[in-house]
């Protein structure tokens, strides 16, 4: 298996305002995406890719020589992988809001002539999905052969199939869940408070200080870190370690897991940005379907029409395998055809984001199987979901 | 059953310096303490408990009429409660390196001066231990009936088991571990690392610039919250229920959980030092009486004499079962007399300062035998642990 190389970035203007659920909207706006592989003729083999927190559209492939450069979910997709770009059409669409190329608060609010800041508007799940229609329209995609995505990802691609029954034959959910939890939407909270409540984030508005709240945003992604890995597998790599084999008596590092997660707070304050850190964020804790039907998952799902593959992993204590099987007996109780599998990993919510044999094996088959409905392009009669 | 009434606290000074594992020394202290219930004549019904990260000398009672005076474990410790003060002399000492009283970082140091602020030395479990048991010299206690604490004060206990083993008869433990894991002192500094990168925390002297790391101790508070709190627990309580109905759209309150967080972090930051904060968490990361016996617990607990009640609580994912399980298979190897109780309570970690009443049960009947072997002040022949 190899990499599907060199890749570059696109991007599409969308001038028509995309309606926002919170009552506002956003003018024109800017969606950056990557394509790999080649679209078929009846346009019935692409896949969107959704991306979760601190990811992009840079799904695959690599931006130069440098292996630095790779996507996110280069294990997952690429010529011969379990999401096959010599098969598929696959999309990565950054959404908006981030910091990553799409329009976001770094950009310029066409309202005022500055920079969006703390004034971007609040963007929910299904908005991000309104706006990835809107590129299936432009890329001429009537249908998915699949949405597919992990975590918040996964989340994009349920609300794809409750809000666009018809668009999507498969719908792929990984490491998601239909909402979060006291405890999810908790700790989401002490990361925003902790770069809401950082001088150096100035309401917002810091880009015009020329700074970043760089310790907030530090002190938020060791907090995420904590929650995307198991404690077990902590224990396994990290342990009681010492980084200097006695302790130091002192504020600074003593044990390793101290380091590795300081290291990782620093690295992501260099290159994420604090206003989009809240909006990812609010989006995640606003994701709840069922809300509008009484909170019945089930009625939720009715109208849905696609094929699901869920996946959860028995060490993922962010979004356990309980939430999984929410979706799975919401999606059972309407009939729908559902393949669910569930991992003994041990590598917490970060598990879908890895190299674990018998869970890319799963997503490996079940594409084959996604590949013969649609039959290299020619959908075969009786097929269609 | 009735409150002790209004108690008062009363204070020591050691003059004679106390030296520290780190090497370093605390030159004179003072401990504040309290005391309830009557001491006997041969001094054998005196039960020292020991506090953890938030707590104090302040165990039972009021200091007014005011109820928001209530000491910690007042439903535990009182006349006629399961440490019945009608039986049992009772000492509530407050830690060095505390905010309640007893010398810490808030209090001048006679080398400078000044405040300690960041220069109070980093105390661990065992100093605690040492600076206790000068404080039962002077107050003549040769032999406590128990040492008892929960959380940080079980490891206390735990240590003075090891250190002293002929001074306490009996040893309880709740809602404790031997050590702590991966994933605990990955919390810890993320909550330490707030504080520190608060500008407003000056190096640990905050007190010199009339300031306090509000921000820091928020954000500290709010994360170790969620950890004494079960998953279930908090969605039983909170679940996604929302402040004003609606979502905002905004970053200030949406759910329920975040206004009870903020308030609690709000409410913390207004009492706690931020350099106690910083100590106590130390404390707990650096406990770890196996590593002088190259982690083997059986060992490390080899010379203690004490009989061992252990409680721990099935929804404390702090300090989970597990961790109690692993003391309590190391005594049973060294043929101790261990008495454990796993208390299917929903509130998580939480719950070993809560009325459960199964939890209640247990350590009453087992401070009543432990009564029988002291009998009302008598030591029975042969019942001496």
């Amino acid at each position: 298996m190899t990499s599907i190389g060199i890749v570059a970035p696109q991007s599409m203007f969308f001038a028509k305002p995309l309606p926002l659920q919170s009552g506002a909207e956003i003018a024109g706006y800017t969606l950056v995406y990557e394509t790999y592989g080649t679209l078929n003729a009846d346009h019935s083999n692409a896949v969107l890719v959704c991306h979760a927190l601190n990811a992009s559209h840079h799904v695959a492939g690599t931006y130069s020589e440098d292996a630095g450069t790779t996507g996110w979910w280069d294990n997952m997709v690429g010529p011969g992988k379990p999401l096959d770009t010599n098969k598929y059409f696959v999309i990565g669409v950054n959404n908006l809001g981030s910091c990553f190329g799409s329009t976001g608060p770094m950009h310029i609010n066409p309202a005022t002539g500055k920079q969006y800041g703390a004034h971007f508007p609040v963007v929910t799940v299904e908005d991000w999905v309104q706006s990835q229609a809107r590129l299936a329209d432009e890329l001429g995609i009537k249908q998915f052969a699949a949405v597919m995505g992990g975590s918040l990802g996964g989340m994009q691609a349920l609300a794809w199939s409750i809000l666009f029954p018809e668009r999507l034959r498969h719908c792929v959910v990984i490491a998601s869940t239909p909402k979060l939890t006291a405890q999810n939407i908790a700790f989401d909270d002490v990361a925003r408070q902790a770069i809401l409540t950082d001088p150096d984030y100035h309401g917002g508005d810091f880009y015009a200080h020329g700074v970043v709240p760089k310790n907030g945003l530090r002190v938020a992604r060791m907090l995420g870190h904590i929650t995307y890995l198991s404690d077990d597998d902590m224990a396994a790599k990290f342990g009681r370690e010492l980084r200097s084999g006695s302790y130091q008596f002192g504020f600074g590092i003593d044990f390793e897991i101290e380091s590795y997660l300081r290291y990782q707070g620093d690295k992501f304050s260099t290159y994420f940005d604090a206003n989009t850190y809240l909006l990812i964020t609010k989006a995640l804790d606003y994701f709840d379907p069922a809300k509008d039907f009484g909170g019945d998952l089930t009625k939720t799902l009715e109208h849905t029409r696609a094929k699901f593959l869920l996946v959860s992993f028995t060490t993922d204590w962010r979004f356990s395998p309980e939430r999984s099987h929410e979706m799975v007996q919401a999606l059972v109780n309407n009939n729908r055809t559902v393949t669910y599998a569930e991992i003994d990993a041990p590598h917490g919510h970060d598990a879908f984001l890895l190299d674990d044999q018998r869970y890319m094996n799963v997503v490996r088959s079940y594409f084959a199987r996604v590949y013969e409905e649609i039959d290299g392009g020619s959908l075969k009669a009786g097929a269609s979901a």
